[in-house]
């Protein structure tokens, strides 16, 4: 191996390492993860962040008393980008104006950390990009799961490894439903209800039930894990609306359960990504993740799988993964500027035709002949039947049944289930749900 | 906030970034783990990390031929210290010639990478601060849990938290042994036989069921997470050889099941630890570990609780967090000599005195008055008895028993137990476990 100019061997005069002074911090956003990322830096003693200022809309109104009389408070965010503030910490969310500030911060030679996941979902390839021309950070640990560290584990911990596989339970909300349907077989406009009011969803909760909100973190975390640029526009999500409690009756007589399962696989040049309820074995990692828990499983091509589980929201849990980047990038720039080498990413297809069981579901008026139409229409699709169940005890005016399939692909799926549907007996359109082993 | 000479704002120009050559890195030890490690070092394609040395002792029989050619074989470390590697993975365990090896390394301004469980355990804070004295790196990802990223998140996902309490099945040995208790009642020896044909104990396993082993491996955590220094001997340790397959009947009716539990907890200035056989839920993590798997709980002052599950042995999962340890260190050195602060350690009073239920196990001849004779012992120590059980069946020549106690202090309850087992029916000690809610 040849010897470079640049190289240099580590014979340090420890004498000569100087100790750099406080990472200089302003934290924009004083909600609910600002205020117990600022009270963490008020009641740190290492001294290595300094909280210089913050910002929020009509500041007055936020002011603390326990926040030290010199911080601060602003709501001109152009001040902030004029001082000496080495890292920005965002915490207003959404796009606007919460892009333009991440922006304007890296343009500046300032590193930030944010807990913005749609920012991050749409535009960290880019801004990813944007932070290392400018040779500074930009960290995004609490994005996806709150307080679970997925991310930072991802980025020092499996860096050793090749991943090529991801899958969690992403989705607080949606978890507590589901985990409520399990346990107590309510209706499912009763267990919304009840997340409603503990807090768990919001007023309008399609962006938790319909998967929105899930497909943005899968799409992060195949960022940081498969190195995959992907817009979570191109992640199919399946609503968990028409999930009923009977499925979890019938859920059960295959051992199973029902969660709203994110996963993403790469194989060879294709991403393999998807969102949506699935059928997991009762006694899995998944299938025991009870209400509003996060849980995230890696499959390495070396390490194997690893499982995390933690509070995948809450103010508390979140201002820890913001506080831990801080001091990740503190710990970094306490270094000056270097050359980290920016993320190789690869923008593969996306798709969503894996291969697996299926479990179908129907709810149908009960008559003669309906097993043997549906089966002649899944034999005519090549489609292979594993096993019929049918509970008893029900309307054979509304009857739901289940047939369960040997795997195959969504695609081979799809021109059956169209086809089943437009039967007279079927009064909803069949529920079609993979069953992950 | 003052403004010293040293600070400056991070207005970088991007083209003044250098990019640093890859990092040169000495492997020390080809055996279970250092095996895959080389292999993974020469399967990447990031050029961060060059392999540039082996060393083993009676290194001709070693050499592979998938090795590229310019790495040099070696039997003399001393020419490793000499040559302008960066990085030097210790991988041969044990303290000779381990500590030495590591100690010169050092010394020489060499970052190290190991995944010496028992010089960690032994002289890690020791090491860090030689590390740190000669503005160089020490990391020992792989030294606890084989591939399980606690060690990385506890540096990076869970820095921004104050952690209070760990504990953890980190032994896979025992955990196999004892899930085979469980699930067949086959007796100890049996499970401890099979263990050793599988691989999974050696010959002499006296290290891994009497707890050495993962006491070392909490002397660690209990540095990483809780900035403690313990020396492993100062944590006691208890026998996982006393447990018999009818402790499992008994824990089912107790809604439990039985695990090698190390754990460690910050009060005040005292650090209550100890390892050994528990009771835990069956419903609970814990509970719920099976085979030769790893699970970490940690728990914060901010951020609750976190688990961690995966395989906690193994080359390949050993050797990817030797891997992910490397890429952190060679990061970090391509910055140049920098001053990370030191760890602030402290050295707390070591205490086994938890406060816990307890489960007791009495093996005893069968006799008219013996729940009165321990019934009166136990009261006349101020301990409360929550429930008496006794499962039919047994030859009254050798009769198990369980009685469970309400909460009481570890050193409250041992002279209870002494008196107890000095009684003519008690045909051995007391078996007490603590039963972990």
């Amino acid at each position: 191996m040849r010897k470079t100019p640049t190289e240099k061997t580590q014979h340090v005069n420890p004498d000569a390492v100087e100790r750099s002074p406080p990472c200089r911090v302003a934290l924009i956003g004083f909600g609910t993860v600002g205020r117990p990322v600022a009270k963490i830096l008020c009641e740190r003693t290492d001294r290595l962040l300094h909280l210089t200022h913050i910002y929020n809309r009509n500041v007055a109104r936020k002011k603390q008393s326990w926040i030290p009389g010199d911080v601060i408070w602003t709501e001109d965010f152009d001040a902030i980008l004029k001082s000496d503030v080495n890292i920005v910490i965002e915490l207003i969310g959404g796009l606007v104006p919460a892009e333009e500030f991440v922006r304007s911060a890296l343009q500046a030679g300032k590193s930030v950390v944010t807990a913005n996941k749609q920012l991050i979902a749409r535009h960290g390839p880019d801004l990813l990009q944007l932070a290392s021309a400018n040779g500074c950070q930009l960290e995004f640990g609490a994005s996806v799961a709150g307080g679970v560290p997925v991310l930072p584990a991802l980025r020092t911990g499996l860096s050793g490894d090749r991943l090529h596989g991801i899958a969690g339970i992403l989705n607080g909300t949606c978890n507590y439903i589901l985990s409520r349907l399990e346990s107590d077989r309510i209706p499912f406009s009763e267990a919304l209800e009840e997340a409603q009011a503990r807090g768990y969803a919001e007023a309008d909760a399609s962006e938790d039930l319909d998967g929105g909100d899930a497909r943005a973190k899968l799409s992060i975390l195949a960022l940081a894990a498969l190195h995959a640029s992907v817009s979570p526009a191109d992640i199919r999500s399946r609503t968990i609306r028409t999930i009923d409690a009977v499925d979890f009756d019938y859920a059960a007589e295959l051992g199973c359960t029902i969660r709203q399962i994110s996963r993403a696989k790469l194989k060879e040049k294709t991403l393999f990504a998807e969102v949506g309820p699935s059928l997991v074995p009762a006694a899995s990692p998944f299938g025991r993740v009870q209400r509003n828990l996060n849980l995230v499983l890696t499959s390495g091509d070396y390490g194997g799988d690893m499982a995390f589980l933690g509070a995948g929201a809450g103010g508390d849990p979140t201002a820890v993964a913001v506080v831990s980047d801080l001091m990740f990038v503190a710990e970094s720039l306490s270094a000056g500027p270097r050359s980290r080498p920016p993320m190789q990413l690869a923008s593969p297809k996306v798709s969503c035709d894996f291969e697996t069981p299926w479990y179908l579901r129907f709810w149908v008026k009960d008559q003669p002949g309906i097993i043997a139409s549906l089966a002649a229409i899944l034999s005519a699709h090549q489609l292979n039947i594993d096993a019929v169940l049918q509970k008893p005890g029900f309307d054979k005016n509304a009857l739901p049944f289940v047939i369960t399939l040997e795997p195959c692909r969504d695609s081979q799926l799809h021109p059956a289930l169209e086809q089943m549907s437009t039967q007279a007996f079927a009064l909803r359109p069949c529920l079609s749900l993979p069953i992950l082993r």
